[in-house]
């Protein structure tokens, strides 16, 4: 019996084993399951046409099927082989151990063996899109997977070779507070941007949009230029701003200036713009995708490389293993500057905690 | 009081602390006791003298004692050392720690210290029998140990410079699977037997002769040559056949041939013939041992080696990691041509499950 | 408000958070908290400033202030950054992450952000005296904390360029095993101090001075002398021995010479002393800190270098991987010569339960 795709939703009721296997990721999760994240760049799918990805704790294949991004559970239900080790072919992808194939719906279109009968099998398929030069996951119902709910990100669509991408050994909340609380720069970034104290002048505010869209923004007038500045500014004082925006699930974007005193923000031209995606991979480690608009010199963004990586992701990455599982179990002490992160954690676990007692 | 280690039977009966040892993992196992697996190559003993080595999750030890194989539990029962890190002297295998002697029987015989009383001690001795450059090791009752049981396979013995290891890092029951399915050569071996469509053209044949042997055959008459047959045979279209055999518990034999038309089997000279013995290291990893007959070049025992370890463990190991623990949990799709490995699994899950309740 | 350090007692009544991960390893350990445990090496401290050190399966972090070490739980209450990632300023510890100050006595003494106000927020302290070129660590009671208890070790304060370092893989209580149980010394040290057969014909005692202090006493008269001395001695038959003192919790000294015979021991001239200071890491590793006085030529200390990192520790992290988490559940056999090693056991249990059951 053969079963086309088409004879089937696909989706939230899945059939054969999968069903289970959904019981078990898709009613209950430590993470939100109703939100867009970033899967990977447009640019890594391009080059390696099959992306396998563990993506909220969940084995996660990407491909293209004719030219459109598809993501699909990454586990044949044959053998439990990962589909990412197949092949796509006419828009298929076919496992790499016995040859099942698998359509854009996720379900088995083709079995090369024996009587030739399809198992009427399927794998769990995911919405997702393409735009900007990433491809933006959905884990949650499909149903309310609308992709204008996908953010736009300043500069994110010509960041062309400004992309670049971070495996955190951290769980995502620990870089959601690390940008929400941009202090840490005097501290932790002493060999890239910080170290010139402006922020100990500045005036730190948090704007609450919506329970998915909150701003944490820091202002700091009649400063000293930081030190990547320096070069373009000399001694000159400054306004200066830098403003995070989180919008959930876990996607950040930043904008970042300084003008002469006495102009406005609008005039300024040194400005950075930059995406922070931030896809769980398991509870501890987390895809840390970034990118930084494109008018600038390539050596600035080799600067962003060494702050993340050399300067943050050690950071993070010694909390996460001096922390335990459970943040708010260890009573971590909240100062003035942690409010924009605190309000993040509030609303991220309240969407989640409502998501977990359906 | 010196006790001689001839006072004692030992096997399923032991004194001091192995008791409590032997009560943990004789009388339950995930794997099945009662069967001879392969525990190393005579040459590898040859070469090492001592092997200490994990089997059915136990550390084991062997060594020669006037040139017979002998197989002890590698824990020295004073302070846990393992006594593979230790020496034979006179037949027996002394504790490189403390110089504890224990004979063939795993009665300790000596004890260089103090008031040099020997202790009530003794380590769990295995039946074991070297055969056909193999050394098989028996982890069941030794009462039960008939060396007659063990498999006989086809140019084993003559495999000199013939026998591979691997170490893979999967449940051996994945590994019995790959090989009573081999339906998988079209996909997972493209750079070396596969890829030539005989076995979309075959017929598949389960032959169950007993509850302890199963015959997984793969009939392929008038197809084109299989690539490692393309030299001798050209385009001439041929009959061929792989027909694999399991024996209980895990030790696998494989003809594979293939004459012109119109001829039988029995004139068929490029005969390939191996050995597959997998030998549980842990419930996700194998002793792989595998052999194939003298006759050939060496060029193809390389192949071999790229086929099992560059093409089928890479893809076996990623089926485990992507699996859980629980095979039959994850409700695999069953396709006809599982029959075989299918079958296999039932034989082996009904005697661990027979030999679990007693 | 503005929290001076000075208003707060710091020790075992902590403040905030602190408590409830206090309430975790203060009151139950697997290790026995009140007694002098060895952090480092002053040359350790002199070279990297700050040391982050997990002591007892706790963060810890040591530096000095004036002049004069300091320990204190390596985890800022804020964010549980490591304080050991900081700076050291002005005699207090700075978190490298957003930089909260602590003093000596763990005491959040300033906040650098926001409206100034220092959080009510602790870090516990510990006891630490710097004595000897080593820094002694007291996990337990403060009040109990008494410099006096710290154990002399001949040499220890000359012992500059003669100290070493050894991560062990394996509990602390199995080297204490391996140091109070010196017949081993005839078959692991094979290529160092051991094989002249000297343990084979010697006297072995135990003597107990208290409850935290057992010897165990080797006396080989009119032996051959052990081949580290056979270049002084030739053939020459000797009065060796070789004691070894155990000081809980976990801090050795050994003393090992020869005479010729007729002699008494005061007139020895090559005699070798030596401290064994272990400190659990976690309950399955270990800091093996151990010195030899300075007398000796280098090649002598290069010599003990590979007794204890090639021979002794490769042996006792089998026996670690080989046993299990309990010593006594897995039921050793035991000999004559491990009264001394089962003494300090069973002082040492004891004072662990009576500490856990308080």
């Amino acid at each position: 019996m053969l079963i086309a795709a088409s004879d089937h939703r696909v989706g939230r009721s899945q059939i054969g084993a999968l069903v289970e296997y959904q019981g078990k990721f898709m009613q209950k999760s430590p993470f939100l399951l109703n939100g867009w994240y970033c899967a990977g760049w447009s640019e890594e799918l391009d080059r390696q046409k099959i992306i396998g990805r563990r993506l909220l704790n969940m084995p996660i294949v990407i491909y293209r099927a004719d030219g459109q991004a598809v993501a699909l559970h990454d586990r044949c239900p044959h053998r439990f082989a990962p589909l990412s080790k197949g092949a796509v072919k006419d828009g298929n992808l076919v496992c790499g151990y016995h040859g099942l194939a698998f359509s854009r719906t996720g379900q088995c279109v083709e079995s090369p063996f024996g009587d030739r009968k399809v198992p009427n099998a399927a794998v769990q398929a995911f919405p997702v899109v393409e735009r900007d030069n990433a491809i933006w996951f959905w884990p949650g119902d499909p149903e309310l997977a609308d992709p204008a709910a996908i953010p736009e990100f300043a500069g994110l669509g010509d960041a062309k070779g400004r992309q670049g991408y971070l495996n955190l050994k951290a769980n995502y909340q620990l870089a959601i507070d690390n940008l929400m609380d941009l202090s840490h720069i005097e501290f932790v970034h002493l060999r890239t941007f910080g170290g010139a104290g402006c922020f100990f002048e500045g005036q730190h505010e948090t704007r609450k949009v919506s329970d998915t869209e909150i701003w944490s923004l820091w202002t700091m007038d009649d400063v000293q230029p930081p030190a990547p500045a320096r070069a373009a500014f000399g001694d000159q004082r400054v306004n200066h701003w830098q403003d995070m925006c989180w919008r959930a699930p876990s996607n950040l974007s930043f904008d970042m200036g300084l003008v002469p005193l006495g102009l406005d923000r609008s005039s300024a031209p040194p400005r950075m713009q930059q995406a922070h995606l931030l896809t769980p991979e398991t509870e501890t480690s987390t895809h840390y995708f970034y990118s930084k608009e494109q008018q600038d010199e390539p050596k600035e963004f080799d600067m962003l490389k060494i702050a993340f990586e050399e300067e943050d992701a050690p950071m993070m990455e010694a909390c996460q293993r001096n922390m335990g599982d459970n943040f708010w179990a260890e009573r971590p002490v909240v100062l003035a500057t942690d409010a924009s992160a605190i309000l993040v954690r509030r609303m991220l676990d309240k969407m989640i905690r409502e998501q977990n007692s359906d």
